[in-house]
């Protein structure tokens, strides 16, 4: 028996937000003190590093949830299945339903019995949970239907992650410009075909490192709402240690698959920071002595940000419509998903199509 | 191979909240109005109904993650196990951390992965994530990893519900006196004893029930943060969907366990209201047309209040414990755990001490 993805579909929010919108934000340091470099420095750095152009940001009536659910119909769409089918839909997210405008998080009930009310789904054996993993949600979402369909306790599951990012940024970190809303999903199943999951990595590093991504204040000390806290990266070492730690999941990822790096065509990876991501990788094929293929890695971060666990099921969805220049993706290819967040947790998938 | 409890423990805040402490509360109505009863009736009427005398409050400097970890660190010590040995830490709560006297949930870092960092586990294979589905999160995470167990991806899990309650009440809400905070804990692991899990039930209910627990304003029309929103139940409804849905997922269970309704020594039930929980047991041997009997339903609400995800862990810690009068479990017993809450979601397992 082997587990596949059925369907594939997505929601991007239709607000653009441009890099030049942030030109009249005041930045500070994590120490409170202002940056000296004027803001349109400030951005074309931001821009030479992350990769990041524009985001895109959900409208101001629309959660969690509701993103989410756009994103399931899609992929029920794109997998011509009876939604009453479903035995299980899995919700990665980490601050629930976010109205506009207010900061508490709310997850009662949880964004995947919404999504499953939304879809209109009756069959009370279709078990909806979310599930909190920082940014590699929607990959760990997809190893916990490979638990449940192996197991015999599921044949087929939704899997979503959906996330709005803009609702818990600190408008004074230029971090605030690296996040983004967005939402994909997936139809995961037993299947009798040549195809699907191969072997997954997992790892949570939540010693010194568990920190590295936490809620914090303002940077900008001055601001009325103290006691309001915002998503903070201690980036430089998040850099470092995403570097280190996923080129060796992948590898142990890749290795327990029973094919070769050269077999791989495409790498999906979470698009945290386009550096970041051609970093890993380069070290990635470092690992086997060899330099990165053309065309192996596809990116949406420059249009779309970083969306957190909707990144990976978002530019699966953009390859799968031929929407990547220069990317598709064909049966039999042999291709990777790799992820890396807060926890700090780590993951990969090395698949067949 | 069989999946069992090998460990379990609780932490039961220190500070106790007596029913007379709400005494100079102003209480009103879903519709604004203000209750016309005296206070005292109002308590007296709750405490006949709930059954609640008291309930338990975490220490202000203590967050969800912290009662977690020092009931995880207490199962770890009764299952005698080295805690490197985990594969799996799976935290379920519905509101992360929340600090007092704030309104955000924080689950960033997760639950999970802060119980991880407290208890020194370095493994990064040791996967800790949240898992969000209402009440029955505990249950539902012991399913979990019944599923990571029975597919080969773990051997050992610790599976937690923790929740601090008393941060998220609506102190103008009469159903602020049911819920109250906790955390318990268990090991999980595989056995080829004569003893665990025989059969496991989970049901989400997401129509018309979807938002029968939701987050809500405040029942005082007149309370300065209107944008503020707390726990809100429709205590009627979900009454009777308990009454009707949860003893049918028990016998379903219990049926497909291959043990009779004789059989059943203790059931272990969410702790949410005396009389609801009495009138589900009731109904539940009723399809068998049988009474009640004398002894089967161990209770602690009376002390301790409704800590949602934590009742039934801290349960049966206290009844292993020898600490709920009359009540005792001998290898062997065949016993249930079931549950209700937000989602709706109804779960229910057939264990073999």
């Amino acid at each position: 028996m082997n587990i596949k993805i059925s369907g594939v579909g997505s929601y991007i929010p239709t607000t653009v937000q441009l890099n030049e919108e942030f030109s009249n934000h005041e930045f500070f340091n994590n120490d409170g003190s202002k940056f000296e470099q004027e803001n349109n420095v400030i951005i074309e750095k931001f821009k030479a590093i992350t990769g990041i152009c524009e985001r895109r940001y959900a409208k101001e009536h629309h959660t969690t949830s509701d993103i989410a659910y756009f994103a399931a119909d899609n992929a029920i769409k794109n997998a011509e299945i009876d939604p009453e089918t479903i035995d299980y839909i899995i919700v990665a997210h980490n601050f629930g339903d976010v109205k506009h405008n207010t900061i508490q998080s709310d997850m009662v009930p949880s964004i995947a019995a919404r999504v499953k009310h939304s879809l209109g789904i009756e069959n009370p054996k279709c078990v909806a949970y979310d599930l909190i993993f920082g940014c590699p949600g929607w990959v760990e979402g997809v190893i916990h239907a490979k638990a449940f369909i192996k197991s015999g306790m599921a044949k087929r599951c939704l899997v979503i992650g959906a996330e709005t990012l803009s609702r818990v940024v600190d408008k004074h970190d230029r971090d605030a410009m690296i996040f983004s809303d967005g939402a994909g999903a997936t139809i995961i199943e037993e299947t009798s075909e040549d195809c699907g999951i191969l072997s997954n990595e997992t790892a949570t590093f939540s010693s010194k490192e568990a920190y590295y991504l936490e809620m914090g204040s303002s940077y900008n000390s001055s601001s009325s709402h103290d006691d309001v806290r915002y998503i903070k990266m201690l980036g430089r070492k998040i850099y470092e240690f995403g570097c280190l730690k996923v080129p060796q999941a992948m590898k142990e990822c890749l290795d327990n698959s029973g094919y070769t790096i050269s077999d791989v065509k495409k790498i999906f990876i979470h698009q945290a920071n386009e550096k970041m991501d051609e970093a890993i990788i380069k070290r990635f094929y470092k690992q086997y002595k060899e330099s990165v293929p053309e065309n192996i890695m596809p990116m949406c971060i420059q249009k779309l940000g970083n969306s957190s666990v909707a990144t990976i099921p978002t530019l699966l969805d953009l390859v799968n419509q031929g929407k990547i220049e220069g990317h598709s993706i064909e049966k039999g290819d042999i291709i990777m998903f790799a992820s890396v967040g807060a926890g700090m947790n780590i993951n990969a998938i090395t698949y067949k199509v």
